[in-house]
């Protein structure tokens, strides 16, 4: 990219994402991605005064595309609520999986910022939990599921996944049976969730 | 320790314990703990072949003091099966906290035993899950809990309930919501396990 051209939030976390992946979170500093953008690093710092800075910005992108294809699954209003449910988890888990293999870099930098639990990873989680929360209303209000305070048993929902979706657990998630509990959790919860459970 | 007492496993264990206090896991060779208890590390070396299963033997009798408390609450018969499994849960998710604060170096092992994902976490985890299949039986047999396969819940229900013991959580457990984080899931997994969920 040609340092004439405009420098847009966008423009900078492409760059910063390839540089990210090709030397790595660790050792990825401001500096570099200034110069795969060919700007000076002052430029740079005007909207990344941090390498933390440079790091969230990027990890908070990558966690927008997770959540975008969620939040159309959540709006819908065709077919159950189950059926919703489990297809917004399917399409999570699928999403951190894919993700782990495919991006490994992006991935791991994520799972540090979790740990550091920043600002960021609560919005992220908020705003998941928000969606199943639709999903919830909708099934209470249809007397799929039981009555009940439908953001609470959203959460709840979350937590109790979290061995299938929570970045500390990616070891895990290569391993045979995991299929198989995963579909052994899902029973338990829908059997709490559902009015035939 | 002089070295003409006889070098029993539990002595071993024992200044080995202290040495991974002393000076963290990473640091803590097999000499050193040859040099605490007085005796030539070739001694030391047959019992304990390398750092790792030195690691692994104080992590093994570190867990078993998890797991023998939670033996007598799955062995009891008086008091209801839901009474009992929360009362394991919560002698299981008191036992993690008070070691996560109070025994940190020892924590951070098992810690990162546990993402080495060797066989000694294995067979801990299936000996708390077949604890709590003793409880999913009496409940079942009952007729408190829904009728099913019990190894199929307890591992589920250990599963579901992973953001509150799994050590890679450790961070979120002093947040100011935990409790309310449990009270929830567990009233989710509960309304699915009980035959008036």
């Amino acid at each position: 990219m040609s340092h004439d051209q405009p420098l847009t939030k966008e423009a900078i976390l492409d760059a910063a994402e390839q540089t990210l992946r090709r030397y790595g979170p660790d050792k990825t500093s401001v500096v570099d991605v200034a110069k795969a953008l060919q700007v000076s690093h002052g430029s740079l710092y005007r909207h990344f005064p941090s390498k933390a800075a440079l790091r969230e910005a990027v990890t908070e992108r990558w966690l927008q595309r997770i959540a975008d294809p969620l939040q159309i699954i959540a709006d819908g209003t065709d077919g159950s609520a189950t059926d919703r449910l489990r297809l917004w988890t399917d399409t999570l888990i699928r999403a951190k999986r894919t993700y782990v293999l495919e991006d490994p870099e992006m991935f791991a930098m994520y799972a540090s910022v979790t740990q550091e639990a920043v600002k960021i990873i609560d919005t992220h989680v908020n705003l998941l939990i928000g969606q199943i929360t639709q999903i919830m209303d909708q099934g209470m209000r249809a007397g799929e599921f039981k009555p009940g305070r439908p953001e609470s048993a959203a959460k709840a929902f979350f937590m109790a996944t979290s061995l299938f979706h929570h970045p500390a657990h990616s070891y895990q998630w290569t391993s045979d049976g995991i299929e198989a509990a995963f579909e052994s959790v899902w029973t338990l919860l829908l059997a709490g969730i559902s009015m035939n459970g």
